[in-house]
């Protein structure tokens, strides 16, 4: 059998035994995959975060790729768990906007909530339904398994209000950071297909800096100079040449970035 | 030939070379080797967290599965290097009470201290018996060759006297925190086998604080809320609802916890 | 086909999606690769930490091994992407000195300009050359791909100045610390092949401190001991017993080291 990938995207942290636990079952279960890790520090709890690393990594992973996605502060709780098709792919995740990034300009095909007692671990600990839920999922899709058999077809999932930048009265964008890089790049949620054409002339507005205009990239203009690029996951990211946006700006994500048109 | 799972748990940290290096020593021998990292941050010479952390993996793997684990103050000194069979797996690690929690309630079944100078590398670091003793010595296993080959057979191995709770006069436990997750959330060396039968009500005492009775999860209780769950481990967990308990209670690891039965 | 091994070792950070994206990227054009993570916590941009970091890991891996490496602060700009063959394994990177510790000691065999069109992302972003030349560059060779075709001959690549300690008047060396690991030690530019013969007693200044010898591992002398070892990578180390060097005497990466022979 051709073996899958499976990625993984969670806030688990690196150090303890969880994320070594969700690995050692999916290999139990589904014993050639080639398991691919995203990130496991996404900051606790933090569905935003996880819906732009979610949304940033799907173009570059081959049709059929599994994606399994745990940012989870509802676990035990009433919330869904559902399994997605997107452009070929399945997302296995909590229903709470962590695939908001994902479906932003991408059609949803197929939602399924994950409820078959018998794709599961004997038993499920009420604190990690990643491991005793998503993962058995996740592996019964890679073995090839029927969707359809995970669960009911569901017909809406949850979006994340804020993964969308809002218009303003004026031909502007309001928006904020969802993300700061290692480099101190500020990841804003104002992706490229809502910028206005190139050749009309924006200003950027983020705490008390402006920055007129978008450079190509981060190198093109004087050290310490702070630019606006479109970043390689394409959303608007601001930086600085050769210094650190979010320490220069004391910013980081939740500020607002407000784009207007120049006079 | 089928490939065998190899994890890896040490102390080395992320970001120099040397995790690399005993990556690449494995597949130098062994070379179909499913590498699965548990983690390379625990706390630097701490036996007794990495003793938890490979306890909460051992039954998420499946049977065959081989464990590297690197903890090893005693590096270059006289102490053992041991390879230990447990429930159908293999641990390869210094004899220096490491494995501990895994054979808190499983049965050790043969223990070969780790001698053969044919089975290592050619220069042998006296810095680095990870890369040229024990990765070869797992290479070697994984490769089906026989274990007594290793070396002697060893009747005994260390064990972490603070791995278990001491009972004290009154029915009660006196156990310690041994590991705080990313979530904050603040691990026991309390086991559910030792805490006494759900209908019975008890109280635990951490620092300042008093939690009264087990949660089933940490979402049934409102935002902030002090609560004492059995964590997907199988060992007690002190946490706070949609907050961060090792923060709250200004505590870590090695702080004393004391489980009573309440009058 | 044999799978081949393709390490990565890059500045991007653990928690964003920038690694995985390169990853994706190689997994669909050369799927059956062994991706074995070196380190992705480079300090950013710290192009000399790299460079030890590649130079640490080379003999641990087998010949035929694809060395990925990004640590670029001159992305989008005029700087050259090279492919470097070295002791039968290629280096897939930025000419900007990250190959400088790999080829200290090891004759480079060839090495070639990254500039074939047709071996790139379709859309190439001006900040992700590692995701959108390096990683299909890193693919074409682990598909067998002819290394002429990448591009043409280069015949020489640029070496960091500070990768090699300088030898001081009187038969001394002058070096520097380019590495603090997770314990604390320091690993200095002194490599062990420009040490003077082990029966000449040495003496080591570092910062205020000041170490008489080597010593043949960490714990051989008593705990808080200031020790001078030769680390496993083959440079020297300073190291405390027990302890962290860089913590008791705080310095790191930068700090001076001066070697001299004993009076």
């Amino acid at each position: 059998m051709k073996p899958g990938i499976l990625t993984l995207t969670t806030d688990f942290g690196q150090h303890g035994p969880y994320v070594a636990a969700l690995k050692g079952t999916i290999l139990g279960l589904a014993p050639s995959t080639n398991i691919v890790d995203v990130s496991h520090t996404i900051v606790p709890q933090n569905v935003l975060e996880g819906a732009f690393v979610l949304a940033g990594i799907v173009d570059s992973f081959p049709p059929g790729t599994i994606h399994l996605a745990v940012v989870d502060p509802g676990v035990g709780t009433e919330r869904h768990l559902i399994a997605a098709c997107v452009a070929g792919n399945w997302f296995i995740l909590p229903d709470n906007g962590l695939i908001s990034g994902v479906i932003r300009n991408r059609p949803l095909k197929e939602v399924r909530e994950i409820t078959n007692p018998a794709i599961r671990r004997r038993e499920v600990a009420p604190t990690f339904h990643g491991r005793d839920i998503l993962a058995p999922a996740a592996a019964f899709l890679l073995n090839g398994g029927d969707p359809s058999e995970l669960g009911p077809i569901q017909e809406r999932v949850i979006r994340l209000a804020n993964f969308e930048p809002r218009s303003d009265d004026a031909g502007g964008l309001l928006g904020e950071v969802i993300f700061r890089d290692t480099f101190g790049n500020l990841v804003t949620n104002i992706p490229v297909d809502r910028l206005p054409p190139r050749e009309e002339p924006i200003s950027i507005q983020i705490a008390s800096a402006c920055v007129e205009g978008l450079s190509q990239t981060y190198g093109e203009q004087p050290s310490g100079t702070l630019v606006a690029v479109i970043g390689s996951t394409g959303w608007l990211e601001i930086a600085v040449v050769n210094g650190d946006a979010g320490r220069q700006l004391r910013v980081g994500p939740g500020t607002t970035v407000w784009l207007r048109p120049r006079k």
